[in-house]
């Protein structure tokens, strides 16, 4: 393993002025320097850089700053530029199938400099990736999409730099890291065969590539880093999350949770990575359930209710009056009801519990979280039985998941030091109250680690610290990842996994007991 | 070292078809067919390729070919075809000053088609490089220098390959050797930094790039191999020559000398190579001397006298009328005006040995080769002492520069076991007449070797086995190149070399022997 003797993209180069015993080419002089700084052989150029070369390096008196990307024996020279003052930049973008998050890094310092999103353009085919596959089969599709998201990015890449008094052009490294389908998208690879069985991807590692080759409107000689995935349904920002939370590189055994519509396992240490994505999440974000929404301002993302006097505390995003409730907030509320025993065992609605609060709604009785505001046609929100049933089945597969890793390797969740939870869900989400619906663990909670927008976190992190590229591939590479087999044996657990926390409560001790208290 | 197992660049493969179990991207599914077969691990694809390979693989059942390129761990993968009859083909180029050849090489069986050669279009510019230099500093000067050649190739390229029934589409690889000048001026490198001291070239190792950038029209993604040199005056021609005549692996120690106005040595073995390059031209080819001519038809390429009777035998290329005097001419009648006794010691002309061809010519007495034609307005061509005097410092200086390099690695030339000689020159040029007036070493005759076109030939190789891309770099990286110090030392060489065939007589016993036999 060749160690990496440098600590950022960017290096501002001396080199010794060209005599007659020392008539090595205006290129190969660079290289040489850039090689005995990153203690590497073999630093590619383009030609067009190279042609370059002879005015710039005479110009500036042979001191120039060189951007480089690369690892092990294959790195290639971006750019040279003066050493002046100009600021050399990377964009790491997080490409979500709903928002791309844009974060503007200093490359030389390693300083984040700012950040911005914006809703992802294909929103408008369709919220889902499904949808978005199937149009891109249409004539034409697949370049539309593609453009459409090229499109929405470069004027907020050019906001964003004009904000820090930079210009597009001052950007030599892109980081992005997103879920296979959205990955594909972006690149203009068609990804029909993702969604038909044997599930192909084109490209598992689409590494390096030029940024204007994509439309990007970067510095022309940018360099694009597309994080590799495992699969259709193990993407980019999984590897890009694994790197940032470090759980590739830890002693002890961690498990890492992305939770969205599909729920994204890994478990490991530094000597073994095991990973396994399976349909999860239908209640935990908009689409499925009627009032379940995205996290936005106005969702429902905290709720209390008194077990005593059974009233509401509700918490909203941004305190704006309440248009739904995400993901977190739906979790939170079942918790909530189960404790003040509005829920049953089994996640049914408790009618003689819930008086007061049930309405018709479209399938039977609903719970209402908010009445209709006074003097507005807007209905209030109410959750029935089957969006609870549905929440119900969503945890018992998150449960069931968990559950069917950590036995695959021998383990029970009780042996995990750190549990990760990435992404919005992580960011929002209350362990006691996935705790208590039996949706995650019983660990003590200060095991229960937000990663936040980890997918991004991995892009930016891969732009600061070049230590890090060639540990992308390492995590790819070293990833058993595991087909859900759902067999008897996992619909056994599943079933079991349907009560709340559990049928079997001594996995929930810490549920138990305050029940018990409660109880005394 | 990487064994390489690959015996050409093209490659059929077939691959598991994906399932379940072997849900490998397309893209990696292709690459890890190619990585098994070749025994190298990371071959690179463009993103362009990749987009094509889910209809490709699919539309040809997962057995296509693959066209691929590269050394130890950089490979890439050129383009993918269906497995049918089409032709993979390659082009090799030899970019001379002059002329420019060109073969057509199928990748697949090795076979050579055809070729073709044009003159260098840059001759409209200037015949020699000093001008075409000073030309690419004017503004737009470089850029109409490379299209001249590529606009000049082009249309030269589809008619070989239609007169083969293929198109330029057919043309994966191009391979081009050259030298430095006319190298940088083909990529558009500015080569003003070359002529000036120190002698900086912009790059030394262009190494792989895309044809399309440089206006090629061969296949979309054809890659360009551009052999790489050692400095301004030791080009990547020189570095083709070594390759094709296989000095480098020799055991026994030979040296490899290729002239134009220009002699450039390589003397070495399979452990080390030593390499020189001086003026030593200029009354070998066309420009100085007033008779000298590029070897065409019409030019004089070999001259016999009788020693008995003074009689003229002159032989033309072609078989045309004598319109000049090539380089191997002009030495073949040195050698034998001197062994008829008509050039002294000193290539002086001796006058009472060459009456009836003494005319007066513009700088005093001149030796008529050819009288005018009868009734024709041209002049016959006749030789002055002047021209004479210059031939003697061109054989002088070769000789000077052989035994230099020779002496340098403390040996002799008649320890070399083979003497290759490069280029037209070597093709033309009678080793015997060369020793006669001690411009090669007086070796046993066999040992002199013809190389031909030594720089097509290793551009060819280059196509039909891939085993020897990695001994190119090898070749370039273990020549240690000699700046020819013109000191009095060499001085002294250089004025002892100025007789016929040299000062000390015992270095040339074959010529002294048949001197002794002709006055006995």
């Amino acid at each position: 393993m060749v160690t990496i003797q440098c600590e950022r993209w960017v290096h501002t180069l001396e080199m010794p002025r060209p005599s007659l015993q020392d008539n090595t080419a205006d290129a190969e002089r660079l290289l040489g320097a850039l090689e005995r700084r990153l203690g590497v052989k073999g630093v590619d150029i383009d030609l067009a850089t190279a042609a370059r070369l002879p005015a710039l390096l005479r110009e500036n008196d042979y001191r120039v700053r060189g951007i480089v990307f690369g690892a092990g024996n294959h790195w290639e020279l971006v750019a040279v530029t003066a050493d002046d003052d100009r600021p050399v930049l990377g964009l790491a973008v997080d490409l979500g199938t709903t928002r791309i998050v844009l974060s503007l890094v200093d490359l030389a310092s390693g300083q984040i400099l700012g950040e911005d999103s914006l809703d992802n353009p294909q929103l408008s085919v369709g919220p889902d990736i499904l949808t978005r596959i199937h149009f891109s089969d249409a004539a034409d599709g697949l370049a539309q999409l593609q453009r459409m998201v090229v499109e929405g990015l470069n004027p907020r890449v050019e906001a964003l730099c004009r904000a820090h008094a930079a210009s597009p052009d001052h950007i030599f490294l892109m980081s992005l890291a997103g879920n296979t389908a959205m990955t594909h998208l972006f690149l203009g690879l068609n990804p029909r065969w993702m969604i038909r069985e044997p599930y192909i991807p084109v490209i598992n590692r689409p590494g390096r590539l030029k940024a204007r080759d994509l439309g990007l409107a970067l510095h022309p000689d940018a360099r694009l880093y597309v994080f590799p995935n495992i699969g259709s349904y193990f993407g980019g920002d999984l590897i890009a999350g694994i790197l940032h939370s470090g759980l590739h590189r830890r002693k002890g055994t961690a498990i890492l949770v992305d939770v969205g519509t599909n729920a994204e396992v890994v478990l490991g240490n530094r000597d073994w990575l095991m990973a396994c994505a399976g349909a999860a999440g239908p209640a935990l974000e908009g689409g499925v359930s009627k009032i379940g929404t995205m996290a936005c301002p106005g969702a429902i993302d905290r709720v209390r209710i008194d077990p005593a006097t059974r009233q509401f505390d509700l918490q909203t995003i941004d305190d704006q009056p309440p248009v739904g409730i995400c993901g977190s907030g739906v979790i939170d509320l079942a918790a909530q009801l189960f404790r003040a025993g509005m829920l049953d065992i089994r996640g049914r609605i408790v009618p003689e519990a819930c008086a007061g609060r049930l309405v018709d709604g479209p399938h039977g009785p609903a719970l209402e979280i908010t009445p209709p505001p006074a003097g507005d046609e807007r209905e209030g929100l109410a959750i029935g039985q089957a969006e609870f049933d549905s929440l119900i089945r969503s945890k018992a597969a998150m449960y069931t998941i968990l559950e069917t890793i950590t036995g695959a390797v021998g383990i029970t969740p009780d042996t995990l030091d750190t549990f990760f939870v990435a992404g919005t869900f992580g960011a929002y989400i209350d362990p006691e109250s996935a705790i208590t619906i039996g949706m995650l663990p019983d660990l003590p909670r200060e095991r229960y680690q937000p990663l936040g927008n980890s997918s991004l976190e991995g892009a930016k992190k891969i732009l600061t610290d070049p230590s890090l590229l060639p540990q992308v591939d390492a995590i790819r590479d070293r990833i058993t990842y595991m087909e859900l087999n759902v067999n008897q044996d996992f619909m056994n657990r599943f079933s079991a996994a349907k009560f709340l926390p559990h049928t079997n409560p001594e996995r929930f001790p810490s549920v138990m007991a305050r029940h018990e208290a409660r109880r005394a």
